[in-house]
């Protein structure tokens, strides 16, 4: 039997516990060179030929044998403690290492059984790698035990934090590049310890592989003096254990001296955190491991003279020209043979016994891990019935009251965390009250381990909110949260959601392709809030208005990507409620926090939601008039919903026989033509919105070109004349922030005279009542610094019909 | 007269300095506070009313008393060294703290005569503040001696390391906020020294505001033990030197003494590095101050009953209610009056003589800085004629050659670092030599402030070539780079130039607000250079693909965004040549690095660059058919260019009759109508190219509705057919990344046939062959793992005319 604390104690490898886990080591580095490579003859039965290798060669031979090493390091950790362990691997160029342990130990021929544990199956393996029609050259998507991609850098240790969280039992070892450690983000991330639970939460243990070299130049840390490297980490709260060389065996042993000596402490930390009255009052000083092994390390040493182990030159592949150039073919045979594949797989083809046998077994191996494979772990969110939270609306006084629509959703948010004690949080950059949701801190503290202070509110190493000032913490947190299985809504300043929109968009790229793999179980969906919009950052000025997020996802994957723009509270709320219990999807909803109108009772709201868009006859004079449109209005996001309908109001009062539709469209996608989104409207829909030939204005609260490209397909496209946000911005009164984008009352009420299809009796005394408006608002302005009160107070009241 | 080093010894602060130091900073808290809150009575000559109260209170005091005193300080470094200075502000929300200080040393009312040195002028100054029309909350454009707008935290030290180099004059004193301390690019930033030469660089003043609390949370860094504060910045390379307290006289003077001990470090390091012979060999170790002081120190310490100063509360506005609560006005009007104003400002509202001898005079003021306004200090850049890298191109046997664009824009570059050798630098995340840039590594090394070991590759503490694995630090320290007044480029993958997105949007902001300030001179341009393009990282796979920064930066100010998308190596030379000479914009090039076809002669590629857009009369058959075009076939970007191409080919060979046009258009936002974009096609422009009527295929670069919504309101826009990228990628070959995105010269083709205003005789035909071609694609490519041999092979060389 394992026991998670015999690790550290009873298992010093002796020597013929090296050989073996050196032989393991060997032929994982031998299967990493062999896919690189080899088309063919995978176990080099005959000498190698030209035909052997492949017409291409791609992937990425240096970071490759840093990799082997610490997961046959893992392997041994796991099989004697029993630990649980997700591999996060950073320098996800090493994808031909990942696939080669997760073949060795299994996994891979479980899941992919066409490629068998013999050497036909060996012959697949190869074959796949990096080829059309076969797995990325990255860790990626199909790579067994992988939450993480390779290619864009940065995210390992975040992944990793987010991993960890609310899984006790979990230990996420996150193999850190010292390439990607001079990114932004993933300096940002060591702090991950100050939020980490050692209560609740499991363990991460970072492994910076300072193998000193990137693509073409030194890396930063490669190069600082060793006592700066410990004191770096010692700063940002780990103790350092240095593992350094290029002797086999000897870095070898110094390894499992650091990963026995780094687990007891973890297991040191765990227990006291862990024991009956425990307290925790500051962070643990947890251990890291920092092993500096040359690039490329037992590669070729030189080629055609010039060095390239422990180079930068290691970084791809290093013989470049196999097919060409007999000599770098007799040095690519001799590389390969140095691992003595004859000595490491039998007869048939297979790894042999007493090396398989180093391996963990069943759901225990790596790439078994369920925690990778996220969909396998996932409970039902508990929500409460959403309309539990909603605010009681009187169809005959819509737009009555004001409320805060996040402040509902707070309310159910705060729920959610009440049922759902261990796998929902919030993740917020420090914006949590700012935006009108800390009903949740009614339910649980913001996270900080650390010593709590009098003058802090509501902060506490057991809490489960979690703020800090980094977008890319949040947005990464939340993915790895989801896709290890809970739930979970990173809620942000719209703006500064594109600090981290890059991240978005590589998981979006993650969940279409996890949807191919059957094996891979769907996920909770990645829920973010944007809020304190661009319309009602009017305080904060111009770097806080971009709605610029819009425009990242819309072009991205139908299949994953939704996006909502609630026009008041209740429908906030039917769509958060949708939206936490989806799987697999990336969701936007768009609502900002300020008071805004309330239109819709809950079941309305509801309806609206699933529908996607409705015509809002209360608001129209179609049935008053009995006559179809002249024009419709349409709104979508909350503060242009309410200048349309302001708009509305203007047209009902100066022109009562001007036959107006007002439309909502909440679903965005929706405006797509159903065979380019899921969501998409069909042609019966659209035209039951829209018509198929009447002027359509539309209040739109992103750029208003994006809601042209949706658009482009549909019938007489042009007629659709929108207004949305045009850059313009500063800190001023909201109702300045839609005159200056062209979005106010104004502007769209002149604009449905200019466009429908009649000129009414008191269209000139409409016009000149709006430039009067729009005159005096620029002179009140200036004046008084504050909205004209008409507008300030204005209510959707005088209701048309 | 003032010497360089003699601040250090000849400056200490005796008590009458301390007395008027400590009176300047009261008179600028005095003015910080005032412009939060009062409209009116400036100076309190008469007892504080509810009418001389803002209707609306906005503006951050917490981090501003701390940057009043960092102004003050060095305000007396200044005077007595005559270094010059600038002042970056991290805490951007500290707009007014700037604000009171520029006016207080009379920059402000130089730029801005309303705002003149006496009572009317503060009555103007507290007015416009925060207020529609008159000037942002945060540290932004408008704000004399800034080139970092407060808002989207993290790069204060990014900016200020691109603004140091090259300067080795200037001193950057950057402010730094615990709470953006906690953001992932700010982490990253701080190993700038590992990349600033003591030599013929400037210095960087790191000053860390640790005053323990963000908006509602305590701060990372204020919560860690201090051994481990100071451990972190020994780390990352820096001598920490400690200001702590909230005794008034005892911290000014320990914040004196800190300064002047960091001063006279600096200067040594400096004096050591340029010492004739002198040779650096590792990085210096730079000063940094950490202040730590209470948040809102000054300001009230309670407010009804609870705490706020040196607390979260403190952050905005402490007193919020001072309008309706008469209490609350009470307690504003105490707190302004314990800064004793009537003792600061004299009979007409002026400083008094005493305390404005404090700062310094003319240019050396911070708010006077020509490094803040870098136009002023810009040299036009040097540029050889760029037909000297161009390729001699045949007009007989266009397309017959094949180059790396990139490569030849690397001996511009090559050359404009040796013209320029103190005015230009190019950044990148680790690509130079991978996107084909090396040689500007035969003019300059890359820059790396280390002991150098012999396996480096051409990295020197001299270099000026920036590499460094952050997309965040090589677009912001070129952004601090030009606005200082200097040119540069950042290169970058296509993909992942979203790292570093929402710099972009900030910077355009930037820019788009700096044209409509007189007072700031024009800057030179941030040039952004996207390749390994999402068609060309086919090797690298689906992570590595994504061209969405074009999505991002297309609906912001027209006045600002430039994208060029040159097809070949000649117009992406002409481009390059006007976006390096370009001032006050953001061009963002897209061109790939891998061998791609010729296809304009130098002079040709100069007039399509100029036009934006051109018919291609070599590659269609009008002129042979002597007739209208039946279809037009538009390139847009160099691989669709080449599908469009080969499409056209496949018409000509297959239906002679049909009346092909091929367009290709340079500069994407040109499909903007000439109301929208400056560059935007004339109406008779457009016409000239794409006709009035006839369909047009476009392939395109990037996602294909980015296309639809710049020619939304162009005439019957519903006859372009876009094809572009559709995300879909991975590990695979060349054609096989157009042959899934449906934009292979077999999809062009047949989607010609599909909408051509004819049905030629031979369309079944080639149908029927597009058809087998990509059967055999399929086929091929698994088998093979390569590229059809017609396909790999193919050039431009039956030209239809």
């Amino acid at each position: 039997m394992t026991d998670l604390d015999a690790y550290g104690s009873d298992s010093v490898l002796d020597s013929a516990d090296l050989d073996r886990l050196v032989d393991y080591w060997n032929a994982a580095n031998y299967l990493t060179v062999a896919q690189i490579y080899l088309l063919d003859n995978p176990l080099l039965r005959r000498p190698l030929s030209r035909e052997d290798v492949k017409p291409r060669l791609l992937g990425h031979w240096g970071t490759s044998p840093a990799l082997n090493l610490i997961y046959a390091h893992l392997n041994r950790l796991v099989r004697h403690s029993g630990q649980d362990v997700l591999y996060v691997a950073g320098p996800g160029h090493g994808g031909p290492a990942l696939v080669a342990n997760t073949y060795l130990e299994g996994t891979y021929s479980e899941i992919y059984p066409g490629v068998s544990k013999d050497e036909a199956g060996l012959r697949q393996l190869v074959r796949r790698f990096s080829t059309p029609g076969g797995i990325p050259s990255h860790v990626s998507v199909p790579t067994p035990g992988s939450i993480h991609e390779g290619g864009e850098l940065g995210y390992a240790l975040i992944h990793a934090f987010g991993a960890a969280f609310d899984h006790p039992d979990l230990l996420v070892a996150a193999v850190v590049g010292d390439g990607e450690a001079e990114t932004g983000p993933l300096e940002g991330s060591w702090k991950g310890v100050d939020f980490l639970n050692p209560a609740h939460d499991g363990a991460v243990l970072p492994i910076l592989n300072l193998n000193q070299y990137k693509i073409a130049n030194p890396t930063v840390l490669g190069r600082l003096p060793r006592q700066q490297v410990t004191a770096l980490f010692t700063g940002h709260g780990y103790d350092v254990l240095w593992v350094e060389g290029d002797d086999v065996p000897a870095v070898h042993r110094a390894f499992d001296a650091a990963l026995r000596t780094a687990y007891t402490r973890i297991r040191e930390i765990q227990r006291a955190a862990r024991a009956p009255g425990a307290v925790i009052t500051e962070a643990p000083i947890w251990p890291m491991i920092v092993l500096r092994t040359p690039k490329g390390w037992t590669g070729p040493h030189e080629v055609d003279g010039i060095l390239v182990e422990g180079t930068f030159r290691a970084h791809q592949v290093p013989l470049a020209h196999v097919r060409d150039n007999p000599a770098h073919l007799a040095q690519l045979e001799a590389w390969l043979r140095s691992y003595q594949p004859e000595r490491l797989f039998d007869k048939e083809g297979a790894l042999i016994a007493e090396l398989a046998a180093l391996a963990p077994s069943g759901s225990s191996r790596l790439g078994s891990s369920s925690y990778a494979n996220g969909g396998r772990r996932t409970e039902a969110l508990r929500l409460r019935d959403w309309r539990t939270y909603a605010i009681d609306v009187d169809p005959q006084a819509r737009g009555s009251q004001l409320h805060e629509p996040t402040r509902r959703l707070g309310r159910l948010l705060a729920d959610a965390y009440r049922d759902n004690p261990s796998t929902f949080r919030v993740f917020s950059p420090d914006e949590l009250a700012s935006n009108r949701l800390d009903a949740v801190l009614d339910v649980s503290d913001r996270c900080l381990v650390a010593a709590i202070d009098p003058r802090d509110d509501r902060v506490s190493p057991n809490g489960r909110v979690m703020e800090v000032l980094s977008e890319h913490l949040c947005q990464g947190w939340l993915e790895a949260y989801t896709l290890t299985g809970r739930h979970g809504l990173f809620a942000t300043y719209e703006a500064f959601a594109m600090v981290s929109a890059s991240m978005l968009i590589q998981h979006t790229k993650w969940l279409q392709e996890a949807s191919r793999l059957a094996w891979r179980a769907p996920v909770p969906s990645l829920n973010v809030l944007l809020t304190s919009t661009c319309w009602r950052n009017d305080h904060n000025g111009f770097s806080h208005q971009g709605p610029g997020l819009l425009d990242t996802v819309v072009p991205l994957s139908p299949g994953v990507v939704r996006v909502w723009l609630p026009p008041d509270a209740n429908t906030l709320l039917s769509v958060a409620d949708h939206c936490l219990r989806s799987h697999d999807h990336v969701n936007l909803i768009v609502a900002d926090k300020q008071p805004h109108h309330q239109y819709l009772t809950a079941g309305e709201a509801a309806e609206h939601a699933a529908r996607g868009g409705s015509v809002w006859d209360w608001a129209g004079t179609e049935r008053t008039l009995r006559r179809d449109a002249d024009i419709v209005l349409a709104g979508i996001g909350d503060v242009p919903t309410m200048e349309i309908l302001a708009a509305a109001e203007l047209l009902h009062t100066f022109v009562p026989d001007l036959a107006v539709r007002v439309v909502n469209v909440i679903d965005l996608m929706a405006l797509l033509r159903s065979d380019l989104h899921p969501h998409g409207f069909s042609s019966a829909m659209f035209r039951a919105l829209f018509t198929d030939s009447t002027d359509v204005i539309v209040g739109f609260h992103g750029y208003s070109r994006g809601i042209h490209q949706l658009l482009h397909g549909r019938p007489n496209a042009d007629r659709f004349h929108v207004r949305g946000f045009m850059e313009q911005g500063t800190t001023t009164t909201p109702f300045d922030m839609v005159v200056r984008n062209q979005v106010s009352r104004y502007h769209l009420a002149q604009l449905a005279l200019e466009f429908a299809r009649v000129t009414p009796a008191g269209s000139d005394r409409l016009v000149s009542y709006c430039q009067d408006q729009l005159a005096r608002h620029h002179a009140h302005i200036i004046e008084h610094f504050e909205d004209l009160p008409e507008i300030r107070d204005w209510t959707w009241a005088n209701q048309p019909s």
